[in-house]
């Protein structure tokens, strides 16, 4: 695929920075930048000095200087890509940087391809695709447990998992296949007790990597939250007073400012999407004299329905309300908080009686309730750690492996299938050579995912969502 | 100025890229990043490492990995600062990149001010004050030329020429100021005809540097064009012309389309702003019977206005518009460019005979003419050499220093007051002291440039407009 050539990118952020870098790698990596850069002091060659090492000089076009640089080389193999990688550190106007890679391409280099240095660490070894896969997830993370999961499988912790299975169903296949070779003497060299267990080990790693899809779902793209309740009930005020919370702690966060203009919090590095808040804004304008203003689709893409009413109503009311929406919330998999508001403005202990856990679940049969101040920021805390709640984080705090890759969960569905096939197969005496073809189609998925089976095609459906540079 | 502190900032653009650069300086800036960074391999300390060496490794958060990550290490005094500098080469997310500058900071770095890196390389004596101020000029450099004249401000140029006449001015005054110790015995050391050479010398630098100003300034402010004209003479039909002629070429440009969304156009590395384009673009649609388009305050705004007749009008209409927007031009440096618009529509050997600059100067006594089609893109080339023409580029073809910043340009007009000055004490025969004063005068000025005199208020104008991280 291409190893031959020398590719160039700009790797950091667009725009004027201080410092921006150019990165080349490729077999002429360094042939390619001597052209244009002339290293300070004496006249040394870049490709003559050792690995990892920082020389400051001047990039030249002919005669004409353009700047001030530092150029780092890594030499192949030791390399993020594998192949020698030269990075120029140059000053960050967007035309310096223009300028060299213009330069960079005049002698020889073509542009990269997004993801393409990550493509050619895969290509060369330096990853399997799942960790290939992980970088970019890892540059996308816009959260605490994001960065986590991404970079634990950037490390090899989901390929380690996946080997150590694939190695073992290997050695059974082997000998089965070896039965087959033997099949007129009858043998069995693959021992049909040991293979059950491990058939039902592997299901069960399967299956718990195929739960962490919700976790790790969530964890990459947001827990959907939808807000809604009657009119007047404070729905907007509480999401500004959230917000407002969640902004003050994002403000000193340079560079994501234009991240958070979206309605999105994150609590303890999970994020949370108050999904569609231009319709819920809407529906708290709207007047309806009776029942509840809310999208009833809303409620379908929520993960959590947040239920607001105000601490005033009487038991009826919210009753009636809590369960109109569960009328609405389909799936077992959907949470809901029910959200008492106002609170300042009733008798503190009486409110304390009426919306404890106790009463309230005798009233709705509903455990999560939430009695608050939206307006005055009275007990914000305790629904954000309610909001936290609802999220399984079992895995995350026990370091499991957390699948966040749809294309992984496919794979994994698809091995299980297979295992399941493999398993049945064994328990009614299925003969050795159904059983091996199980057995494969099992590695087949189990392959796709840390790349040891991939086409063109799949390569360039993961690659060409990476970022330039990368 | 608290050079034992150890500062910290994010370097690269903000936002998300591949990769991004966290940069830590100072004394403690390696034991700083030891704490946070675990290399990978061996258990080798960061200090001990050879200079100008990159090093690959984790970032630990206690027990919490953070990123993987290339750390490289410049030793002082051989760094862009003079401290001991590390640059974290990190994924570019910009969680990952706060919570590393967090680490940095809750292990005793603080952050950055805007261009402290750059404040210290000059308190380091690694630069004078007209090198760093040119730092930030190549940062924000959005032009060929003015990225030139920074690249060659930063390297020295300007202070070298400014060193040279203050250490010859010095050697003259410690001359006449060893005359004021044996003022009895009238003795002579400078002597005068040699000094009134070098005050001349200096003059003429002096005025050539001056001068060189308003190129300068063109040069990184961009040139001011006014385009004026009757209604439908075809204004923004040209504007848009020019302009999509350059967003063609700058629409590779990665990362500065947010910069060319203003009327901005890049001629051979030269600037060209369209003052106030909304306006002008308003005035296109306002239907007057008689009389030209045009607000005369954008004329006088304008270093360059462009008067757009059309093809078919009768000389003495234009004749009467130029004389009209003459009369409008205050500065004897601001340029006419008259077009004639809609060639297409005349026929091109009469538009040739009548539209020449012989014929025109007739006229009209202007020079500049351009005949064209906006529509149809024919001769714009002729107006963009005509645009470049009234720049006198003179100074940046010869290679010579030219003076780009205010602060500059008023301490060379105050030196060369005390220049003058000097001179006329000389040709005057005014005692050795008053001589000795001006002089002293003049080279207060000239260190003022380069900042062998400052004050902490001078320091703070400058580097608070630099931008983060530099």
């Amino acid at each position: 695929m291409l190893l031959e050539d020398t590719i160039c990118a700009i790797s950091t952020a667009p725009g004027s920075g201080a410092i921006a870098v150019v990165r080349i790698a490729g077999p002429n990596a360094f042939e390619t930048v001597e052209k244009i850069f002339h290293p300070a002091g004496k006249n040394k060659k870049l490709s003559s000095q050792p690995p990892h090492t920082a020389h400051f000089g001047t990039i030249h076009n002919g005669t004409k200087e353009i700047d001030e640089v530092v150029v780092t080389i890594f030499k192949g193999p030791r390399s993020f890509t594998g192949d020698d990688i030269a990075e120029i550190s140059c000053h960050g106007a967007p035309i310096i940087q223009q300028e060299i890679l213009h330069m960079l391409t005049d002698n020889g280099a073509r542009l990269a391809r997004p993801g393409e240095f990550t493509q050619r660490a895969f290509l060369n070894g330096k990853m399997d695709l799942s960790q290939a896969e992980a970088v970019a997830d890892l540059i996308a993370a816009r959260s605490e447990s994001a960065r986590r999961v991404a970079l634990k499988q950037m490390k090899g912790g989901f390929s380690n998992e996946l080997i150590n299975l694939r190695s073992k169903l290997l050695e059974f296949t082997s000998l089965i296949e070896l039965e087959l070779d033997f099949s007129e003497e009858d043998v069995e060299f693959a021992d049909r007790v040991q293979l059950v267990a491990l058939v039902d080990e592997i299901d069960s790693v399967l299956s718990r990597l195929i739960n962490s899809f919700s976790l790790g779902n969530a964890i990459k793209n947001g827990i959907p939250v939808a807000i809604v309740g009657h009119t007047n009930a404070g729905k907007s005020t509480l999401l500004n007073a959230l917000l407002q919370e969640e902004r003050a702690i994002v403000s000193d966060v340079h560079g994501t400012t234009r991240d958070v203009i979206e309605d999105v919090m994150n609590i303890e590095g999970i994020t949370f999407r108050f999904i569609d808040t231009a319709g819920i804004r809407d529906t708290i304008d709207k007047v309806e004299s009776m029942g509840i203003a809310l999208t009833y689709s809303k409620i379908k893409q929520a993960s959590i329905v947040i239920l607001m009413m105000d601490a005033r109503d009487e038991d009826e009311k919210i009753h009636q309300a809590v369960s109109d929406v569960k009328k609405h919330m389909e799936t077992d998999d959907q949470q809901l908080i029910v959200v008492i508001n106002k609170t300042d403005l009733v008798d503190p202990e009486t409110t304390a009686k009426r919306f404890s856990e106790e009463t309230f679940r005798e009233l709705t049969g509903t455990d999560a309730i939430v009695p608050l101040s939206a307006k005055k920021h009275i007990n914000l805390e305790a629904l954000t750690s309610q909001l936290l709640k609802t999220v399984n984080l079992g895995a995350l705090d026990h370091n499991e492996v957390v699948v966040t890759n749809a294309r992984h969960y496919e794979a994994l569905k698809n091995a299980r299938e297979g295992i399941i096939r493999t398993r049945q197969g064994l328990e009614t005496g299925l003969s050795g050579d159904f059983i091996a073809q199980d057995i494969r189609e099992v590695l087949h998925y189990l392959g796709e995912i840390t790349g040891q089976i991939s086409t063109d095609e799949v390569l360039g459906n993961i690659f060409k969502n990476f970022c330039i540079g990368k």
